[in-house]
């Protein structure tokens, strides 16, 4: 049972590594199956060479319990609950500490839409939270984690913005799918090296007009988008 | 019929990928046959590895009509066709989001000349288009982006400047067939990332003397052009 | 004898090739045989594509004297020399001139704990030497940079913070093993380049909040870790 | 005859290619045979992939005269015969537009000695030269590039300070032969970047303290260099 999401899954973990997106092993995915209310995801400390679909483990969304698998969950699997639980329609979370996404963490800043780049996937600003308290970070660090995020999207729409930069932390993004997810993570990763660059050159770059970050959210996503073949939303964006 | 053009608008589409200057399928390349006043172009959302001769879409100049072709041209296409309609002399385009082009386009800047890698290509500061309307955004928006392009080219010859950056949005190229708007995209991201460099060790250098700039252009381009065996611009710019 | 030990150093300083930290053949390696009182070293200007186990030199820890293999052992060695001396629990070292690493290197900079990228490797800023004075540079240079390393620990845990910055010169990092200590150098240089791209978005990005700094730190390191699969500290940190 | 030359040219051509320090064919190397007063240089516009030893041609020392090959000499021959006329004691010589040397060319300054990776190879800072006069510029251009850099080198000993920065174009680099040209042209690139990254974090770092450049810079070469296995000063730096 759950096969077909633990070879998501798995295949969502090694792309991050394709990508570039992941150094070393910081890095985690997981997929949800909603029917069953499980969740797939990597396990701690596992090298990616050897991994396998039956290594990644099955974590209960209510109870966050280990149901089955050899290994342990990544110590990241508390947040990926909290947002499977406040996001109802997403099913795949990824976690890395890409280089530019991880920068505008540290910097404790919002990540401005500058241009179409960052249009075709984000609806405006990819947000920083907050810093967490430091009795936050003592006890149950990693939900608050979580916790934080959803507090961030109070107002937004996770599906209109699906990233997150966790503040002194990294990036968290997510998809309808485990490998949208990665998608996301890596044109976040992507516009982060944008926007650095484009501050550089222009240290006070406005955000992009309001029209411009519409017409090319709105042509990619939603029931008016007019993008591709069959008007099928692909996974791989095309233009 | 068409073929050829069909084989190298599919290189150079291929060729994008190869230098670097396309993030997942963020580009497009296209060729015109001057005589049928037809384009091929890239077909919209196709994975670059699986894509043959025969998926190029055949536009009519005239009409903006695809004529031939399975599928659906890339979304780009009204922006391609307003380039060969007012530069004559141009038989291919492309567009990219490659880095340093797309964040001097989000900086809202002109790219200056600051010197001869750049000057061996380009006569002068590659230039940024005005903004778009949020009416001219809603309406005919790829439309629109060519026609700004045009507008911003009034004064300039646009085979001694080859290539323009769309504001918020990205760079477009061009050239005397498909294999040379790609050659011409490549040389601007980089005289783009050189150009960044430069100005971060000093921000107020000038623009290059107008006698440098005169000596490399002309030295390459043009009827006294002196380089590589015989006289004969090569696509690959000897030295 | 010693042959492990050769060949855990020959592999760390192949290591430090493949992870592209080292430019040409800028770099060394060591290890140590505690009982014995032997280090192992990489021998000077030796081609790494032909290195063999049997070429490292072979150098007593206390009298610094080579005592086994056909080479001179490298000009760093009595740097390498005076941390084995003085930290009594490493069991490797490696020099780089990473890129990132020696631009703090030679701003005469610490480097902020700026995440919890660093957090989990570093408990707080690695620190910069002061630089060496005249007279320290022209008498017994090598161990003059060992000593002011030493000098700069004096009030820092070595294996809380496992590796340093040189003033004008590079790091050094070091661990339990030869290929911990390589582990290191290549965390240090990453993060190394995430604080160079943090601050270049927030010029005055504060430290890290003590608490992050803390649990991210001692998740990973000492009695309390519990990160991986049995609590075996692994040399790839798992996440 | 010249047979060994054209080999070592050649190697040292694709030598700049294989190092990344060329991109697309802006680059080239020469070498001289001082006892027939004659060099061997790239011929220009010819594809590095199909270039073979008998198409480098050779060109007269004094007369600056093509005398054998099949193919015009590279258009910057005669900077290359300039620097061997000036600088008598050089076997070759390289040229490229490698981008963070190339930078500091175009922001006209000296690249200053920062650290140790800097004096292991230059005894002080990379000059700059002056910009040439519009009158320079439009008649013998390439010789006066020439004649500017042997200018700046009046009180400067080429063999310790080997390359310059040619100002709004791009570095030379020489040595004794055309493959120590190459490595010295490499390591100009890689201190390039590496000042800029230093400067980022400290823009007023100041340059690195005389007693440590003449440590660096004469332990690896002159009379009393004691690197490597015997002493005799490999193209390959040790350490």
């Amino acid at each position: 049972m759950m096969n077909d999401l633990r070879m998501a899954v798995l295949d969502a973990n090694l792309e991050l590594v394709r990508r570039g997106l992941v150094h070393d092993t910081w890095g985690n995915a997981s997929g949800i199956d909603r029917e069953r209310g499980l969740i797939a995801i990597k396990p701690s400390g596992i090298a990616y060479e050897v991994m396998k679909p039956g290594d990644m483990t099955i974590v209960a969304l209510d109870s966050g319990e280990a149901v089955e698998g050899d290994y342990r969950p990544s110590s990241d699997t508390p947040t990926h609950l909290a947002l499977y639980r406040a996001f109802k329609t997403i099913g795949g979370v990824v976690h890395t500490h890409s280089l530019y996404a991880t920068a505008w963490s540290q910097a404790n800043r919002d990540l401005p839409a500058l241009g179409t780049t960052h249009a075709d996937q984000f609806h405006g600003a990819v947000p920083c939270t907050r810093k967490l308290r430091p009795s936050e970070i003592r006890e149950d660090y990693e939900q608050n984690t979580g916790r934080v995020i959803v507090e961030r999207f109070r107002k937004l729409d996770p599906m209109q913005i699906p990233a997150v930069l966790a503040a002194s932390h990294g990036p968290f993004a997510w998809g309808a799918t485990p490998a949208e997810a990665v998608v996301n993570a890596d044109v976040l990763e992507h516009v982060a090296r944008l926007a650095s660059e484009t501050l550089r050159i222009a240290p006070r770059a406005p955000s992009m007009q309001k029209a411009l970050l519409d017409k090319h959210f709105f042509r990619k996503h939603g029931p008016s988008a007019r993008y591709g073949q069959n008007r099928v939303k692909n996974e791989r964006s095309p233009r």
